[in-house]
């Protein structure tokens, strides 16, 4: 009889990297709890269930997150215009603290000193999940098997790790793998990795699966109306079928290394577009501008894995009270890949018509421009 | 007899209000060479010059600057990644500079010690415009007729301006004058005021001239390559047949007000997500990063009309620099309204491909993050 | 029997230019209401209520703003560390705004339509005074008799003044006036213009009037402790005899021109520095870096007339949220114009003497380091 | 007879830490090159050169770096007004590169694949060392026994150490050290840990070697004059005599601990504040604002050892542009710790005395001020 070495969460995904590291972390003495988030991702939960069970899991949680994942991670990035590099609107890195917060639950829960995920020991999403475990169980210890040499020099590739779960009775997958990695939720998918490493090759077409090809999406626009209430929304518009959202970049991944990213974000690029013009149209000129400032810094905060921190949690507050007014509605047309805004109005517009009406005169005098000018000028 | 007040090299565009602001400049007292940029706008310039020419102008200067503009304004817009307030790719503000150089020039070489322009007392283009004049040649006077208390109130609408035209021969259009007024370029087509001014009415579908509609744009991508080198290109995409480069928003102008403002600009869209990509993969990120900073603020300085500035030539300075590596190329697909980057390379890629991938270990050692992670993870 | 133009609140100092101003009001057809703030300076308050009394005014009103001008402008700027271009401590543009509410209070109180002042035309405080005055009371009219033609063209210098004061009973000084502007309140002195805006000229040794020459200030040194609670102070140091706080610098002024001022702050330094000093004691890094960009930001602000501005409201909410744990002591001594940190403590400290210590090993792996090092040198 | 392990260029200081790492180095199988910068600290480089030959040293190089340590240092240092957390002057900072340069020449030279340092495993030396290291000889290893176990386990006080050199014939130094640790060059000498690591403590009235005490320093004021070129100054004025540049602070180090230092920069200090003054009196108002900001970035950078970085020489060229008409001299008098800027002239100066004079009307129209405060009040 060997004495545990004590009880690990394991973030779970149901697939064969994270099935074995079960298998491996109980192998290392270990009492393995699975863990599962949805946060709207395309999964069987029950099988995951059964089949974590059947690995040996002392534990399987499988947690709805749906929920506090709209609410608490991408409402905050949607007032935030949260976007990484001009470009990339985070939907992965948003969806690693929401998990680990509650992994750690789990694990304080739980009695459990250790947590344990599948992340690989190159990319960003190790740092995210790390993170927010130590911010938020200060004393836990991560293990981190595609960082621990005994493991990695194991695992080389796909192939042992088929080996291996052939040896101990894991379930191989039948349908040859896709040559790309792939992270999906309610939010966007991502891929990366494989075919998709050389900057040169174009994505194939059947890669997307969030978003329908714009070639083959619907021939008529949808009219939708997004109804802003402090810088948060009243409703979910995360549709895929007009294509939109789609971008293939390289970004400058924390560690330093370039990377090539493939997303898909339908729902979290209207709201953006959409968000950005009610502000826009609702806030100060100067409180924008310090706050374009502000969004810019969380943006990078939240792709390195910093939400829980002190600065994240500071800008997060200085950045909720930015939205107090920001309440209105855009109309916006989606066809065929791109948001077309139509129009806004808000009960809390600083828009003035008349002021700005080259028709009306109002209080404003034309003659004021000039003093206006010459002072700026003189330097 | 009466002695001329001086010369004043008036900013004309062939249209109803420099025409009347011609007349009346004269009736001031003053001689006026008019003088008309073709910055690629649609314009019947022979019909221009005979136009000003009748109505008494000393000398028609039409100068062709449309090389000038590209290499001299558009080029240093792209390496900014210029985009005011998230949106607005600054087609309009960009051009102004651009004749008001010319325009001084042919002051001096005229010995002119007046300048003039059609621009309103509520908009951004009169300080650009005369920003551009002090700067250039600080001793100008600029006549600024929509700011004069005695023009203004002679003029407080078109219909007054009509019967001006009539009274002192001006030809009057036949054809109605759209409710919204409009600038062009080579690079973009702005539209606002008259309906536009409701923030909350849709455009209608027949404002755009520069680009199709999406819904009537080819059913096929046209796919390009687009090669950079400093940051600059070799060839101009300044086409509209795909749709792409709408945008309606509302912004901040300069002196405080927001304005509605409706743009189309087919080739800068294209163009710039294109250096967008190419940048981002050619230079360092922490560069990036800075430069990022500087593109945010020259753009806020264009908008406001300090291109000439000892702020704005510094920071070009500094953007071009960063530029020196900015080379390759980028293979984009332009579809029904959207841009979508489809793959890059570049001789000065910073992008390990072996450094990257899963694959392979190289150099990087996996476990040198957890070293990282709990280093940053210390506070 | 003349109609009144209406009531203008007058911004008094007792001194000839607004005794002049005053009396010049009543030329024109106002009714005037003198407004003396006492925050601080050294003025005999009853002789000048006497005097604009008898130079005619409706009213007077001399407010003792001592309290709220330290509590509501003196310690937000301590929390923002205010400083205008590295140097400059604000302390003139601080008194502006808390001079100028009180007037628009009594101004709206005494249905006044009308406010005034006599700061220059070409200056900063002008540009303060009336920001605050529009910001606070959007209806209100400001007279400006200096960048009033009529005014300022018949007061071309000082002799002009001293003509006008004597046709008009205005008891002229007695003392020659020194050869600079002053302005007082119980932060700072500022001196300027005069024999001063010679930027080489040397400042004279008794132009001084708050600190001590340090040549001449004690020869033993006085140790404090400040304690800070919410990034405020318990107490006042506002002290000049160890000669602290005296400054010469050249500085921008918002209208684009050069100028040179010559300030002392006693107190106020002392607290800044007291004040940065147990704030990096207490504050996160990052959180710091934030909040040390919007002190810049919000200084600037200050110095241009903005404090009472969407921008000012939303930096000082910003700052004062980073406040909450700024707690402690802080001892300091006080010598011959310089003051000395001495040592810190506070109940809220982030400083780990464990783990900084080289002699204590405790949870700090010094190996962790070298994954550290290796990751960020791998751009 | 063992194979040597390779040859190690050990960056040697003559005290006891590099003392044993030398010895420690050669029991572990490598050849030691022993390198000591004079960089103007205070030391006997002849014994030091005997006591590294008589430990076996291969070779002992002994350069005087202190030429293109002033040159190509503290200049651009002082060009970016390089200040870390708004106080601490970088002296050690920018030693660091400056010293790592020569020693990864030496090593290239040599044919050496591996450095050496002695800083410690929770500083910031240790980074700013091997990140130049990285950065000019990527192939290069680091050794750095501070961080590796079985040295760090073996030495865990400075008794270990103490009996290690006796073992080994290493000379014990005869007085006691100091209790705490110190490091020097000509610009600076820092101070820290040992009894200092207690923020409260105040620092014993004997630590400070480089400045007088300024209760002791003269009682008379020395005036300097100060020429700048291209903001670089033509002579030294590197003097403590008065005592002027002592502070004491807690910062945040790179890994995120907060730590207490005290340092003393005297011709530093001097230097800074008669850059900062004719820098604000040349250089425009808003090439100033930028430039000011990319002087905060790059004293993060440099405080955290990314001196060769791209984005370090990025800022270096762009300040350096900066800097072209930063030209002309101060007067500044310095006594009993502080420094007094007098007055300063320029042929580059941007000040206008006439146009800020308040008795001289000149070209500017105080009534435009009326146009520019009602225009920035639209808001």
């Amino acid at each position: 009889l060997v004495m545990s070495k004590g009880t690990v969460v394991l973030a779970y995904s149901g697939g064969l990297d994270t099935s074995c590291i079960l298998v491996w972390l109980k192998e290392q003495g270990y009492d393995v709890i699975a863990f599962l988030a949805n946060i709207g991702q395309s999964e069987d939960f029950d099988a995951a269930r059964k089949k974590a069970e059947n690995l040996g899991a002392k534990k399987v949680f499988i947690d709805d997150l749906r929920a506090e994942f709209v609410t608490d991670f991408i409402w905050p990035a949607v007032q935030a215009n949260a976007i990484y590099e001009d470009r990339y609107l985070l939907g992965t890195s948003i969806a690693r603290p929401c998990i680990a917060r509650r992994q750690v639950e789990i694990a304080r829960r739980e009695g459990a000193q250790f947590v344990s995920h599948g992340a690989t020991g190159k990319g960003n999403d190790q740092i995210r999940f790390e993170l927010t475990c130590y911010a938020l169980y200060p004393e836990v210890k991560v293990i981190s098997p595609w960082r621990i040499p005994e493991f990695y020099n194991s695992f080389k590739g796909r192939k042992d790790l088929m080996e291996y779960a052939e040896k101990h009775g894991i379930p191989v997958p039948v349908t040859p793998k896709a040559p790309w990695s792939m992270d999906a939720n309610l939010m966007h998918i991502s891929y990366e990795s494989g075919i998709l490493e050389n900057p040169k090759t174009h994505a194939p077409g059947d890669l997307y699966l969030m978003t329908k090809n714009p070639e083959d999406s619907p021939s008529t626009s949808d009219v939708l109306e997004i109804q802003f209430k402090n810088g948060n929304v009243n409703k979910q518009y995360l549709i895929g079928k007009h294509g939109v959202g789609r971008i293939d970049i390289v970004e400058n991944r924390f560690i330093g290394m370039k990377s090539r990213g493939i997303y898909e974000t339908p729902g979290g690029t209207i709201l953006l577009k959409a968000h950005l013009d009610i502000e826009t149209f609702t806030m100060d000129k100067e409180v924008r501008r310090i706050k374009q400032g502000l969004g810019v810094r969380i943006s990078e905060l939240i792709y390195n894995g910093f939400w829980y921190s002190p600065e994240g949690e500071y800008l997060r507050h200085c950045i909720a009270k930015s939205q107090e007014n920001v309440e209105g509605k855009v109309q916006l047309s989606v066809f065929k890949g791109q948001v077309y805004i139509l129009g806004r109005e808000s009960p809390k517009s600083l828009y003035n018509e008349e002021l700005v009406s080259m028709d009306v005169q109002g209080d404003y005098e034309p003659s004021d421009a000039s003093g206006f000018i010459k002072i700026i000028a003189v330097r």
